[in-house]
């Protein structure tokens, strides 16, 4: 049996979210410059039809790759955005991929549908395309929840780095101020950080702050089972 | 523009998970029958091809209607599950929806597509059709995080209750014993949950035990902003 009788009139595309964090400019999200109609001209998530044969989170690597130049190869899924009247040309559904990546370590190279590709800071983002101003939204919303529950920053932080970077984090990415001791000592309780016999060296007037690195093991053991903090259970 | 150019063969289903709790029975989910092709007479989740004018809630609600008899309308998005070789037919991405509802407020009544509709205890499965064993899977784990974070009780325990009543509705959902005291006063000091100046009838043997109801206000407020808890930050 297939499905030829089925009339359905439904294409599927997918959209990536892409995070960046660079220690000085805070969070930003990769955007791309449409090349082709609809929106010509405008600022949107970078994304595009599902090729046949390739998974969404294949699809999602892809068009990062054609449309923006870069390799990543660590997207979770976040929402499929569905509305019928969402997209001008047609019942368009798009399944959404969000990421976070040290902004630094890429280069970015628009390319095919793409006629430009940049890190905008969240806080300053242009006028969107279609519904991605609603699909940012709600990845920011997920990062946030996230990372209360998952350890980030093993990718985003140098190897050695001062604890204020790691609180710098969190804050750029909850965008607001954190109880920065009571958060001290639930990451060292989690054993997720461990302070190195080393100090970095002493930046003006301020005296050598001590380095932090993350233990590896534990990090990855964190990520898969989440935080043993005080729950409800 | 159109679409029509975009050669593209994919087809866009929902699935339901609906999973229904009973005090005597605890945590069942919903099961239909399948009548047409493939995996004619196996039981699978309930759910079908999304028509062009209807949102993706819309479709997995109409599919609930037409394949069990029942009306829940209100679902949230799980996942979208798009491997290209899931169904057999043809390339078919599922958005996966779910809830949690009070088995015995539904009466089912398989119609359409469906042979029959059955509710079935999630330690008592049957073989399911294509990968909705996965999805099942996926829900589960979820309704268990969710549930960490976000009251529950409200519609699935009768208005006045047993202390011991919402202990074994969490223990159920979450499929292990629970620290009780610990629990009780996390639970008293969100304000979710108030003693009233009523006891039950004693049963048996037994004393008769003081009866709670939820604080309805702090309920709806705690299922939008979520438990304050401990948290990292």
């Amino acid at each position: 049996m297939s499905t030829q009788n089925i009339s359905q009139h439904i294409k599927v595309t997918v959209d990536a979210i892409v995070f960046g964090y660079n220690q000085e400019q805070g969070i930003s999200v990769l955007l791309i410059k449409r090349k082709i109609e609809p929106y010509t001209l405008q600022w949107a998530l970078p994304g595009g039809f599902v090729h046949d044969e390739e998974t969404l989170e294949e699809a999602a690597e892809r068009e990062l790759k054609e449309e923006a130049g870069i390799s990543i190869n660590y997207l979770e899924q976040l929402f499929t955005f569905g509305k019928p009247d969402r997209d001008p040309r047609a019942r368009i559904i798009s399944v959404a991929y969000f990421g976070l990546v040290k902004s630094t370590d890429f280069s970015l190279f628009a390319a095919t549908d793409a006629a430009e590709a940049q890190w905008f800071n969240i806080y300053e983002l242009p006028q969107l395309a279609f519904d991605h101003a609603e699909i940012l939204h709600k990845a920011i919303e997920r990062l946030r929840a996230k990372i209360t529950y998952e350890p980030i920053g093993f990718e985003l932080l140098n190897r050695k780095f001062l604890f204020s970077d790691l609180e710098q984090l969190y804050m750029k990415l909850l965008g607001r101020e954190i109880d920065r001791r009571n958060f001290k000592r639930k990451v060292m309780s989690l054993g997720l950080v461990v302070e190195l016999n080393e100090k970095a060296p002493a930046l003006a007037a301020g005296r050598p702050g001590k380095l932090y690195s993350f233990d590896k093991e534990k990090y990855q053991q964190l990520k898969i089972k989440g935080f043993d903090l005080d729950k409800l259970i």
